[in-house]
């Protein structure tokens, strides 16, 4: 498949590696190519610069998020929540009427410090804010409950663990769970409409807690029943 | 050990017949124990009237919320999240200061329907107001996060989940700890300080959708490390 996976940072590493590793064409989408490569410094996480990412995934182009999204059959949202909503502006609507868009950020406010309190939440989530905004991209919401290297190698963790899904669209959230599915994700529920990620983002407080408490982001929750 | 629970709904049945045939000593407190031993009617979520429920445990005694709290040396609170306080209240802050009190009240607002949104969320939580308002009492927050049944036979699933305690005492979450043991918890993770609360209450939203999805509230989350 063509995928576009919109931003650079570490979820987008993670994403656009993996699927391009599991021979899917992907093309990462950033504001400005040539500054991205450009910069030489790590990244706010520590991570190494893009560039150097880039180079040890040959198979992968960075381009602009407009032409990423252009010729893609699936867009990924892999930035953080506070810029989401630009980034798909700057990919155009145009180019994300009718297509999947796997919505992984989180509403992160860092205003006051650590941890981050949320910008929405409650009688309102950024995935519904989203698909206001694109009425005619079909969101699914998922992945934004673990950190960047579980969403795309569950298989690190000692067993079997769950994901969510939530969207309008039932054959958009059937492709993103094969999605899921392929990078080895056995349990993936699917919450119902897009309202439903409220659910999965205001889940990131615990998250942010338990990853405090275990002093590492390396787990996922599994949903016994 | 002398125990307090405050509530005769579901989560106050559960605990209190729980920890009677644990061996505890356990008085249930209610506002007026004559006008709850005389209600005949099936409870909103459909349980048989608490005269019902007491007449299987004769080892628990039903009393006022203040005379429950006056000889307990741990208080259970299983209340509604809008009644907490004043359940606290009426309990007598005298009876409760240096006592260990289990909060699993959830800030839940059903005035606008089905799924219930949060009345207290993000930069705080009710587990902190209801610790700043009896601040000599010892807060621990537990067991939020999963259904009455679950809460003290978590053997009833597949496998070993997870629970939480926040709190600002250790001795008070230790003692916590050693009761959520007894009841089967073989996964305590201790998130910090009573403002950790703000986490496991804010799951709420997807416990609640997850519910929705496996049309079923016996599930329990696992965190997978």
């Amino acid at each position: 498949m063509n995928i576009a996976v919109l931003g650079t940072g570490a979820v987008g590493q993670a994403l656009a590696g993996r699927l391009s590793g599991l021979g899917h064409t992907v093309a990462v989408g950033t504001r400005d190519p040539e500054a991205t490569l450009a910069r030489t410094e790590l990244d706010g996480m520590g991570n190494p610069p893009f560039a150097a990412w880039l180079g040890d995934h040959a198979a992968v182009r960075l381009t602009t998020f407009a032409e990423a999204a252009a010729e893609a059959e699936l867009v990924v949202l892999s930035g953080s929540g506070s810029a989401a909503l630009d980034m798909l502006t700057a990919a155009g609507a145009q180019h994300l009427a009718g297509k999947p868009v796997l919505d992984i950020s989180n509403p992160l406010d860092f205003s006051a410090g650590f941890p981050p309190s949320l910008f929405v939440k409650d009688t309102d989530s950024l995935a519904e804010r989203i698909q206001a905004a694109f009425p005619e991209a079909r969101i699914v919401k998922s992945l934004n409950t673990l950190t960047a290297q579980l969403m795309v190698e569950p298989d690190l963790l000692g067993g079997p663990t769950t994901v969510f899904v939530s969207g309008d669209d039932a054959d958009a959230k059937a492709t993103v769970t094969d999605l899921l599915t392929s990078f080895g994700h056995q349990d993936v529920i699917d919450l119902g409409g897009i309202e439903t990620a409220r659910g999965t983002e205001m889940f990131l407080p615990l998250w942010l807690r338990t990853m405090g408490a275990l002093g590492t982001g390396l787990f996922n929750i599994k949903v016994v029943r």
